[in-house]
């Protein structure tokens, strides 16, 4: 069987799990404070070229979410996101659950536009009635996106400027951050991202780790005792090193670029197979992940050899179905894939 | 100062705080144990035509919605509401500062059609992802709703119909039901309502009470301990005896429905005056409200002499206000407004 | 029959119904933007000998714990009360459903004393694992307490020496404040509670109101948006009016002090009937509520002329009961109930 | 330095981390959908007695508190706890934050008891007031409990008796289970606890995993939907195979049963020492954790060379201090602690 479902098929990347077998005896202190989180936290803030950042890992990328924005939000306040955005859809309404209204707006490919939250501000500070309402607290994107987009400089930036015209937060959700780093076409590198966004994470689930996000407070701003809420939510490990010695791996020797990069590679190369053999994109996607309509009958034999992710019912005889590589995937893999095809 | 801003400008309806006065020095036990609700209770069960229907008072809209709503879903469930409803626009979070999402779902002025919901609940539950989501566990509607508009009787059987098909409870919020029972054109009744859904709320801060709504579970669905889940959301009042003796009132000699039918004359004469005098309707309402566009300069001079209620800016020289009569509303008033305009 | 069963058995005082029934007519915006509202405050503003003093009306007490409690937490923060305090008893976990721990600590009589509170503060920040448990964030008291005792100014001033020491607010239940307030020996003033606490609360449903309960906050750190927070919680009124006239009514020409006064002497004088007749004292109390241990078949013939509360079982032949009187309370009621007694 | 700090200074047991390292590459799905999970779930039945029962993993007790205790209560109850319960204390209000109360009863050596419970229970539902006040909705316990000691196989079906005569699910913290389990003086199998509780969770971050806890309901009360409540609580995993390929090492052969004992063996050596040179015992214990009591002065001198727990301060020249011993202690660390002793 081959397997293109999602990012998250195989274990670790072996030199991360080489790491945590060489520290397997180690005897450390829990819940993070341990000298394999606090090397880790050191790369993290130089690899983002922000030496004050504060870091916290966290296990999953929901949870991160959740913890995240409840920390940042007031009672009465909300989130704006992409209405496709991840904390939208497919997060079991983890942040409603915190108490928080998860403010929609519409999207163009997965992307939220400066333009978009700027009309939706303005809309709301001129409405008479805002007292009644819940208000902006702070703005949510992916990158790349649940579609495999990604935001160009200039998108962020001018993102980050309405964000500070409001005093928001602009947080960005980085489950997947190493293959949007890695694109080929991208101008925006990880300090930009520090640059630009308030808080973000850094996704080690999909991207070489077991389990494992880190977040990153670029701007000094982490919220007081975060520790503690991140304990209440049932985020904090008492074997904290598990994080803390995968993040060491994933940013010793630019780790997490380089097997970012490979997936990106086999995607290129998938991505090509696919356009030759006349196959219609259904979304063009720079990254790992690849959005192709097939007919049904195609789709059928295919799923006999083939593991892939459905994602929607185009009409009564196609469907769009998803490709994924990850760091794991062989250009073997993708060239089997291709006699299939 | 004519004011036609909304329908709670004023205290109580003379009858009902005739009422008050009169059981003012009663001594009664607390927190809804007293005779007058009893008393409210068996008339609203007669109103309804349904003897065996359970009501609870509760002090306001905002705090009958949340307290409901909350006590109906179990946590991984959202409510489904048209995306203009009062609860996802109007109310400060509140049902999602109880930890549950309010599922937005287009509307047609202001209603939810039941193809819409058939459609979102079918998508819903063929998506391969549903344990990721947030599960849709009862349908909220509003009659008349925010745009003053009404359900017939048809598409409420339709609504409960898909309601009954998923096993959702159909919630319908009253604030202004009286008004929606006298439009002269519905074809539904209190006892309809009753019928159709499993939940509803009679409204009485707009319609004549001080404060109040009137839950009414009429299929015997009230959850367990509603008494104090609804103290839970300090929305118990100690003298529950205010909640009784004005629902009592209004439920005698159907005084409910006899001023909300003043008020929808007097919205009707308004209406033909506005018609006559070239005004253009933003949308044909059979209820209290009157949605007008009005040119900016029009509007300027008009609010020297009537409070009316900004709705929305249609363009850079036109604005949508809402002008709303009431029980207390009188002939004379829109006689008045009528030379003004 | 004999009521003494509690202070809220009666309507309104007939000064404060007076009010309404004047003011009934008149049209007025809703939500607290009335002039009645602003008078109010004003004239609380002035008892309070605050000026600057912030002042929001609520409808009940328990929901004005949640909505105050909630909106001065921070996520990772619990409130301090005594283990019999109203928000840890009888208030059905309201303030456990908005996230937050009681912090619940020993009390004598009801009252929470300066030194429990700063031992206990010692302990937990001399405790390494405080980053692992709920931090306090405030402190609780109720004033007269749910034993109907009083603090002492000096008592009240040590509460407040160790608040402002570890930065926590101090909040002030004062559901039953007039009684305490009148209190003979009692040497706290509304001035004093304004002064030493950071926020309070003047009960109004308890002391000739028909609902409604005044928050001050004397020092200027009213939450940001706390309208929204109100309304999130459902405790916002459309008629905010109903409060607006009743707390103007409450504090024109000292009536919530007289009435409440009156309250007072109808229980001194219930006091010394009851020693005289060797009743038995549960707890010696300066407020409205007697606590008496009766003999069960005493209590038993008196429930047939009489209606108290049942307070507790004291041992297999005693009961603890108490007596309340009331603005309501007549001293031909009391005299009635001695020739009883 | 010997480190005798806690029960996960070290990361997995080697026969874990093999098998780990084995199935890296293996291609599975997520969520726990895997076929490690199966066989974990199976293997956990087998060992449960109790073919029927359904096991969930998650990834850390505070986070499976919260989950499982917030899954299992209605919005109005609350969960009755030890007041020294790991709930109560040291969880930083996760349950609070989930909205519930937690009722803490009086303990003896961090047991609950039956007798406890029941004359709550009685004393709860003999209370006029109790629809004011939060309803206990389940029990729990901990076992062994945050001292170390364990309840016997007759104060285990003491206490089931009383839940079940209440319905109420009783619910068993096992973040230390196997510790107990293995202890000499028990009688209390696994069998057992499934047999007494409704749901218990099998601690794997302190017994040999990186991390991770199996929930299993015993008795086929798992809530509906509980994946997505899972989710909702941020603590599902995307590569749940984490967490089922350690569960199936741990279940493999015994190895948790055989790990376990070996840790309890060295506290029992451990405990001798202790003994024979006569150090005092602060609480008597039959598992892996041991309260000594120390004059601070040889404390602070031990603490040179080995790191211990403090846990609270005695007196002002004594302290208490914890030993723990874990699967990864060895006799030779033993024997070196007792010549610094």
């Amino acid at each position: 069987m081959l397997v293109f479902e999602n990012d998250y098929s195989e274990g670790a990347h072996p030199k991360v799990l080489q790491r945590l077998i060489e520290t397997n005896m180690e005897q450390m202190s829990g819940y993070g404070c341990d000298p394999y989180c606090e090397a880790a936290k050191e790369k993290i803030q130089k690899a983002c070229e922000c030496p004050h950042a504060e870091v916290q890992f966290l296990v999953g990328g929901t949870q991160t979410n959740q913890t995240v924005i409840a920390s940042l939000l007031r009672s009465y306040e909300g989130v704006i996101a992409a209405d496709t955005g991840h904390v939208n859809q497919h997060e079991a309404g983890a942040v409603e659950y915190t108490g928080h209204k998860v403010l929609a707006l519409p999207q163009e490919a997965g992307k939220l536009s400066s333009e978009t939250v700027r009309a939706y501000l303005r809309r709301f500070f001129a409405d008479e009635n805002q007292e009644h309402m819940v208000f902006p607290g702070m703005v949510y994107i992916s990158h790349p996106t649940e579609y495999g987009t990604l935001y160009t400089k200039s998108e962020l930036a001018a993102l980050s400027a309405v964000c500070e015209e409001y005093k928001l937060p602009l947080y960005l959700d980085g489950a997947r951050l190493g293959y949007g780093l890695m694109s080929p076409g991208t101008d925006v590198t990880l300090a930009d991202i520090a640059k630009y966004c308030d808080v973000f994470y850094i996704g080690g689930t999909k991207v070489g780790a077991l389990c494992g996000e880190a977040v990153v407070f670029s701007k000094g701003r982490m919220p007081k005792h975060f520790l503690t809420t991140v304990k209440q939510h049932g985020a904090l490990l008492a074997k904290g090193r598990l994080l803390g010695v995968q993040f060491d791996a994933l940013f010793t020797d630019c780790l997490y670029m380089e097997i970012s990069k490979q997936a990106i590679e086999t995607a290129e190369l998938l991505r090509k197979v696919l356009k030759e053999k006349g196959y219609r994109m259904y979304l063009e996607t720079p990254t790992n992940q690849i959005f192709v309509v097939l007919e049904n009958e195609t789709l059928k034999k295919l799923q006999k050899d083939v593991r892939l992710s459905f994602w929607e019912s185009l009409d009564e005889t196609h469907t769009v179905v998803r490709f994924a590589t990850s760091w794991a995937t062989t250009k073997e893999s993708v060239e089997k894939l291709a006699k299939l095809l």
